[in-house]
C-alpha cells in the first residue's frame, strides 16, 4: 500500500486534526462527531450550511469549510456515510435562527443519515432544509444510488449557496438557488486506475494498464463501460458528448468548466485536458466564462479525471467570484 | 501508462495551451519558446522575474506565473532543462529597465542554460541577476547536481521575491532577499512510487509496494537510502530530523511549514502528514506561523511527499501573505 498512514482506523481523525492545526483560529475540530466547523459559527444572522459524506473525496467536503462556503462538515469514514448522530449533533451545534441547510450528495447512505438527522433536529425545533446534488450523468441508479450520483459539481452548488448565505439570503432562497445551480451542472468522469481505502489495504477493483472505466463513480462504482484507453482528445470528446448532450445548450451560452482530478492524476495532465475541453466546447458554441482545474472531488489516489460543465448567468458568475476563505488554498 | 495524453511529444505544449486558455487576459502563451508570461509584462517599473526548469513539476513553475509571483516561465520538456535560446528569448521578451531576475533551481542543466542565456542577454545590454535555490538537504551532489538540489522550497523564494518586486524593490534588494529566504528554507522528500515520463512510457525506477526512497529527487534521482516504508509518524520524524537538524532552530522560532505532494498522493494524506509534522515541530519548540498543504513541486504522478520548513520573521510573513494572482488557484 503506497500510502502515508499510521493506524488505518485513525486515518480520517488524523486528517481532520491536520486540517484544524493548519487553520488555527479559523476552524474548530470536534473529535466526538468527526466534525470540522468554522470557529465563528453559528452566526445567528446567517443560515448555517452543512455537508457530510464519506471521506476519501478531499478537498470535498472538510476542506471546503470556511467563510463563504460550508459552515461545517461531518464526514464519515472513507467511502462511508456519516453516522446519523454525527449529522444530528452537527446540526445542533450549527443551529441558527435562520435555519440549517443540509447539502447532500445523492447517495442512499448519505440521504438516509441526513433524513433521520433532520427529523431529530426538527423535533428539537430546528428549521432544516435539504438540497440534493446529483450532477453525474454517467448512470441513472447505481450500486450506491437511486437516481444520479453527486460528484464534483457539488463544488459549484456549495460555492454559490455559500456566497449567497454570506450576503444574507434566507433558507428558502438558498434552496431555490442551489436547485437551479444543480440543474445547470453536469459531470462525468473516467478512471485510469483503481484506489485503495487505507483500512482495506487492497484496490477496490482491477483495471488494466491501458484500460479506462468510462463514467466511474467516486467510490469506484462501475460507470457506463470498460474500454481501451483512448487519447486525451478522444476521452474529452466522450465526456463532453455525455455532459453537454444531457444539458441542452444553445450556441452563445456561457459555462463554468471544471477539470477535476480524481486524486492520482497530476495537475499537468489536468491542464492538458482543460485545453482540449475548452477548445471542444468552443467548437460546440459554448464559451468558457470561468475555469477550474485541479482537485475538487477525489477518490483517494485514483488516477482519472472528471469534467463538469455548468451553465452560468450573471448572478451565478457573481456568486462564483465572491471571496471565500477555506483550508484548501495555495497561499 | 495510466495517463491522459495525445502525442507524448506534445505533452508540454498542450499543457501550456491549457494554462493559457484557462487564464485569458491574464497570461500569454508563446509557443516558439515554450513560454508562459503575464499578459501585462514587462512593466518598465518593475524587475521581471523568470524561472525555467524541466516540466513535470507542476504547479512549478508555469502555474506560478502571475501578479505577485513570476513574470514568465520557460519550461523545458519533461525533466529536461529549457534550451538556452528559450531562456534567452524569454529574458529579451521580459526585458525591463529595472533588470531581469533569473530564479534557478540548482541543477546542472538548468544552470548551464541560464548562465549562457544570461551572457547572451547581457551582450544585448540587459541587466540580469541570478538567484539559485538549493533547499533539498537530502544529498550534497547528485546525478543531476553539483551541490544541493532545488525543490519545493522554491515556492517560498518565488513568493517572497515576487511580492517584493511588486512593491517596487530593486534587483539587488531582490537577490539579497531571495538568498536570505533560500538560506532559511530546508526540504526533504520521500517517494512511495516511481513515475513515468509520457515520452518514455515506462517508470523511471522500480520500487516495491512497501518500500520508500528517503530523500528522493524530483526527477526520480536516488536519495539517501531505500528502506521499508515506515508509519506516517516515523516518516515525518525522519524528515524533520534531517530538515530541522540542518537549519539550526532555537526554541521559540517561528516557521512556515509546507507539506508538498509529489503528484500521486492525495490531499487527505498530506493533511494527515501536516498534523503530525505540526505537532512534532511543536515538540521541538518550533511554532508554525503559516501552513502550506498541497502540491507545490511534483514529479509527475509520483506517490510521495516532501516537507519544507522555512524560518520566518515579520518581513517574510508579510511577503508570504501578500496577495498574488496565478493560474494555480481553487476559486
Amino acid at each position: 500500500m503506497r500510502k502515508f498512514v499510521d493506524d488505518p482506523k485513525q486515518f480520517v481523525p488524523q486528517m481532520l486534526k491536520g486540517i484544524a492545526l493548519a487553520n488555527p483560529g479559523a476552524l474548530r475540530y470536534v473529535p466526538e462527531y468527526n466534525l470540522i466547523m468554522r470557529a465563528d459559527a453559528p452566526s445567528g444572522g446567517k443560515v448555517s450550511i452543512i455537508q457530510g459524506s464519506g471521506s476519501g473525496h478531499e478537498p470535498a467536503h472538510v476542506m471546503l469549510v470556511g467563510k463563504g462556503m460550508l459552515d461545517a462538515a461531518c464526514p464519515g469514514d472513507v467511502f462511508s456515510a456519516p453516522p446519523v448522530d454525527y449529522v444530528y449533533e452537527t446540526t445542533r451545534l450549527l443551529r441558527s435562527e435562520r435555519g440549517v441547510l443540509h447539502i447532500v450528495n445523492n447517495y442512499t447512505g448519505d440521504r438516509l443519515a441526513f433524513d433521520m438527522a433532520r427529523e431529530m433536529a426538527e423535533a428539537d425545533g430546528i428549521r432544516v432544509e435539504t438540497l440534493i446534488v446529483d450532477d453525474d450523468v454517467a448512470v441513472n441508479n447505481s450500486t450506491h444510488t437511486v437516481g444520479r450520483r453527486g460528484v464534483a459539481g457539488n463544488f459549484f452548488v456549495i460555492k454559490a449557496v455559500g456566497a449567497a448565505a454570506e450576503s444574507g439570503s434566507g433558507i428558502e432562497e438558498l434552496v431555490e438557488l442551489g436547485k437551479r445551480v444543480n440543474a445547470a451542472t453536469r459531470t462525468m468522469g473516467v478512471a485510469l486506475s483503481s484506489c485503495t481505502p487505507p483500512a482495506k489495504g487492497k484496490p477496490l477493483f482491477e483495471i488494466g494498464e491501458d484500460e479506462m472505466e468510462v463514467g466511474i463513480g467516486i467510490h469506484g462504482e462501475p460507470g457506463r463501460r470498460r474500454a481501451a484507453r483512448g487519447t486525451a482528445s478522444e476521452i474529452v470528446s466522450t465526456i463532453l458528448d455525455a455532459v453537454v448532450g444531457d444539458l441542452p445548450f444553445q450556441r452563445g451560452d456561457r459555462a463554468a468548466l471544471m477539470v477535476n482530478g480524481l486524486g492520482g492524476t497530476p495537475v499537468s495532465e489536468l491542464y492538458l485536458l482543460y485545453g482540449i475541453a475548452h477548445q471542444q466546447l468552443a467548437g460546440r458554441g459554448i464559451g468558457v466564462a470561468r475555469s477550474y482545474v485541479g482537485e475538487y472531488c477525489t477518490s483517494l489516489e485514483m488516477a482519472g479525471a472528471s469534467i463538469t460543465v455548468a451553465r452560468v448567468d450573471d448572478e451565478l458568475m457573481r456568486l462564483l467570484l465572491a471571496p471565500a476563505e477555506i483550508p484548501y488554498r495555495v497561499f
